[in-house]
């Protein structure tokens, strides 16, 4: 089969946002530019395709937004395009304007719909691994994780400042619903005493033991880190146990929250962001369609969008023992 | 009556920690130095004083501390000192080292501690206002109200980049029982539409008939600045209000917490800690005793101890005005 | 005189820039755009009057810029204003919108410029003292100093890291030609031993004495500060001076040069830029002109143009000997 | 040959000081008393081992460092040490205390040093690759390198503000004697137009008519980063090159300096410098002598000490290639 010539595209960010969008975003409108294509950006994900939210760019529209959090495109979660009306709607908008080829910057949810996409409509698309979590197939490297996790190290060394001074004991829930990458990290980096994640059960005895012992010799400073997806439920279910088997200790709870998004991106998310909106054009323009960009032991690797899941990553047992052995 | 001569003095932090405490520490220990008095370190403010947990501090005892936040001295509330008995005790630890004179680093039940261990054991003290709140009387700037203030609005500004990714709305409650500043700083520096504070009674019906009128017109992004001792009981309160009001509303809380304690002092946090610092040294040696060291227009400002209580302020119609419009 | 009813106002940033530009600009469009007024936007100031570079602005073109250092307006030194024939095109310009106001956001020489204008062509103006010197008459805060000292802080305790580890000696420039604010501030907020200022002659043979003694000692580290104004002529200066006293010492030069103009505002900044900018449009709704915004005392100040020079200020033998003694 | 067991290490900084070393001291500390071994920290790398600067460390002596710049072991280059005198100095001094183990945290010099001290004194070594430039054989990572280049990009970031609002050229000068990784990475970050780097000849002429064409367009914002060890001579030896074809054009020069060694870590490099620091000691203890410690493809790599020589590296045409289109 002949490949199709791209000629126009769109770039869309969806889902959840993360810091270094902007920098994909950026690098699709000026490599596009570079070979000669017109350039789209869709609004809100899925959700501007189907409501005709498209505008044409070039390389001003992306002027100085490489070190801004966010996404100039914004983003969204978008129902109807689940439904075969919605796609239908969406392919319309980009048939008017002979938008042929789609760079797709998000999750693995918003690749099912480029790959679902494809098939009804012959819009071929590639898609950009945007999410804070790092838990996507095919790539070690996620745009927004590092800076995510350089945000919650940075805020755990100032709670620890105040930790300290007043010999407390901290539970503090960072961003993970499934995946414990942020908590793992940013609790080596912080020295935290226990960190708990969605990957491995916690023996919750063995915790409660070592507090105790604690307690005994008045040592009280005692930082968890707590992903929000743990068994149990966050930084609020660990306290709950706590105090039932401690009700004498004096505990304090952060939730770092939505500050774990936003942010100038650091260095890397650039850089990655970067090289794989390069990359994701290339592919266009070469005819290699529908699958995502990832890196891996520093070279691109290109992922089939529909294997692109969520990544069921095991936490080595060397990560748990340095855990153990760093923080003990 | 002749002023005793202070010979060896102690310097304690008591109460909440703030940012830039280990700045006064360091100008204290170094003025006291400088002057020729032995100057002693009380761990953890009364606690340490009645536990006799006091040490001996030179020059290198505070090198490289004055860009840390926390305090080297820790600090704790003491309920022993609202006791004769621990008060006494607390005499007998300086008497037997010859400590004839007190640097206490903190808030206005800290100062008012002071005033009563001068009254009934004849150590004079001075007082240094240590406290991210701000509201003490005597003072325009207290140690690590700028820093707390800084690290509210980097945090918000990373939440508004994730906002506007998502036209989402955010309610982001900062510290504050008894004072708004933080609020109002933050929330001006920031751009919040509205900020709702303890001194002030907010007009709930207009503000969501405000946030009404965005939702018709589908502007959805909107950032709400609350303290915590507001009168609808913080991010979670207003949130509640708005729900009941505006069921569809897509609403996001964050609330900042323990964050704001820590971190390294700013500029201006370091600056006025070592000169406040270096002040009440100096009254101590002068002879100008149970005062505060507060700095008003510029200068340095002597408050009796029993009169530096908690400011109840007003906020000026000026800085409401301000908001309201630059907000609109 | 009957006061000229003001309807149109243009707002320009001029001479260097300084972080907080941005949140006064907001302010003033805001403000404006409150009371009705339209409000113009000129670029690179006076030469964008010149050059008639002016836009209608509203308030989405000053949307999410609060935190952006740097100037969306653009700044520049112009030559032609300083000519009659380029005052004219640019009061043709001004005339042919109607435009009948300015907020001029800048240093003293801008003002006087300002002066001039309105005595040739009656145009008002206001102007709001941007600069990161800190060192205008009839204000304590300009817009930018807070930001620009907190930059130079951060960048002296990363090389106080470097410095450490190698007990080696740095002589840190800081800006400020005339005035040696930033160098008092950053230098007492590192712990610096030496800070060197034009405000001040520095006693070079008792610095000389005392790094002699230090190198005796073996006691390497110290760390000066020196505003690139100052007699010896910056840290080369400095450096020439110490190599011909102790040709052995091993010293370090970092001239920190303009990272000091940029970045993301501080919480003062944003907030007395806002307050200025607001008070800017209320003056020229009021009628009062040719008036600089101060702050004195935390209430406004209002400072004729032509008096708004260059302030000539002493610093004190207060913090001359506060440094003497921190730093000892 | 029986492998000798080890009982007492001794850990060290040498070389240039890179932040991330407190992270790798706290974990061979950490991991070495977790297995029952003393450790002693020597001071100032080499020239503490001759001086007998050593002292024993336990987990209280890397509490809270995780975080900090800099070494609190410092460190030095030391002549003394390429003479057989000095090293036999060093080793009586490991003697006397039975310290039979050394981890050494440093560059590739450091390292020749301690494959030679083994030769000749039977003291085995690891190492641990401790520096900024990013430039040893047999690793993927470096300790501080990811730190330095987030302070460049962040310093960058704040010069392109100012550089937009005055629309004026920057020449900056980012650490890099034999390696541009500094300048690629920061300069791909903040969308340089330019990148010059030692491993690659830049074409000056294609440069110089570039910056013409753009001169001419009157789009005079213009940002070239320069590895201080690119063939030009740095910053100066650019604005030289500049001036002579275009003597019109503004230029500024910021050389970035020092900033860059200092700060508090990131995520990346406490991690990293955490598992390095577990893994030398694991390797000790298991008679895994004389080699470094690398990560390669996510996992610890072994490269003998004599062969872990500075990487002479090729920049890849694929990250030319990216700087050219994204900075077009």
């Amino acid at each position: 089969m002949a490949v199709k010539k791209i000629t126009k595209i769109g770039v869309m960010t969806s889902g959840g946002d993360s810091p270094g969008m902007n920098a994909a975003i950026r690098a699709v409108v000026r490599t596009g530019n570079y070979y000669g294509l017109e350039v789209f950006g869709i609004v809100r994900g899925y959700q501007g395709l189907i409501d005709d939210d498209i505008y044409k760019m070039d390389n001003k529209s992306v002027a100085n937004i490489i070190q801004r959090g966010g996404t100039i495109l914004k983003t969204a979660r978008c129902k109807e395009f689940f439904e075969y009306e919605g796609r239908k709607k969406a392919y319309e908008n980009l048939k008017k304007r002979g938008i042929n080829g789609l760079v797709i910057i998000g999750g693995d949810g918003s690749f099912r719909g480029g790959k679902r996409f494809h098939e009804e409509f012959d819009i071929p698309s590639v898609g950009i691994p945007g999410t804070i979590d790092r838990d996507i197939v095919g790539t070690e490297f996620t745009i927004g994780f590092d800076t995510a996790v350089n945000t919650a190290v940075e805020a755990i060394d100032k709670i620890r400042d105040t930790m300290d001074a007043h010999d407390r004991m901290f539970i503090i829930e960072v961003m993970g619903r499934d995946a414990g990458f942020i908590a793992l990290h940013s609790g080596i980096a912080t020295g935290a005493e226990n960190i708990l994640i969605p990957e491995r059960k916690t023996d919750i005895q063995d915790m409660i033991a070592s507090l105790k012992e604690k307690e005994k010799r008045k040592k009280l400073v005692n930082l968890i880190v707590v992903a929000e997806g743990d068994e149990f439920g966050g930084a609020e279910g660990v306290n709950k146990i706590i105090k039932e088997h401690l009700p004498e200790m004096d505990t304090r709870i952060c939730v770092l929250g939505h500050i774990q998004r936003g942010g100038s991106p650091t260095c890397i998310d650039r850089v990655i962001a970067s090289r794989m909106g390069y990359h994701a054009v290339e592919c266009l323009i070469n005819g290699t369609f529908n699958i995502m960009i990832g890196i891996k032991e520093n070279r691109i690797n290109h992922t089939p969008l529909e294997k692109a899941a969520k990544l069921k990553t095991r936490v080595s047992d060397e990560w748990m023992k340095i855990v153990k052995i760093l923080a003990s």
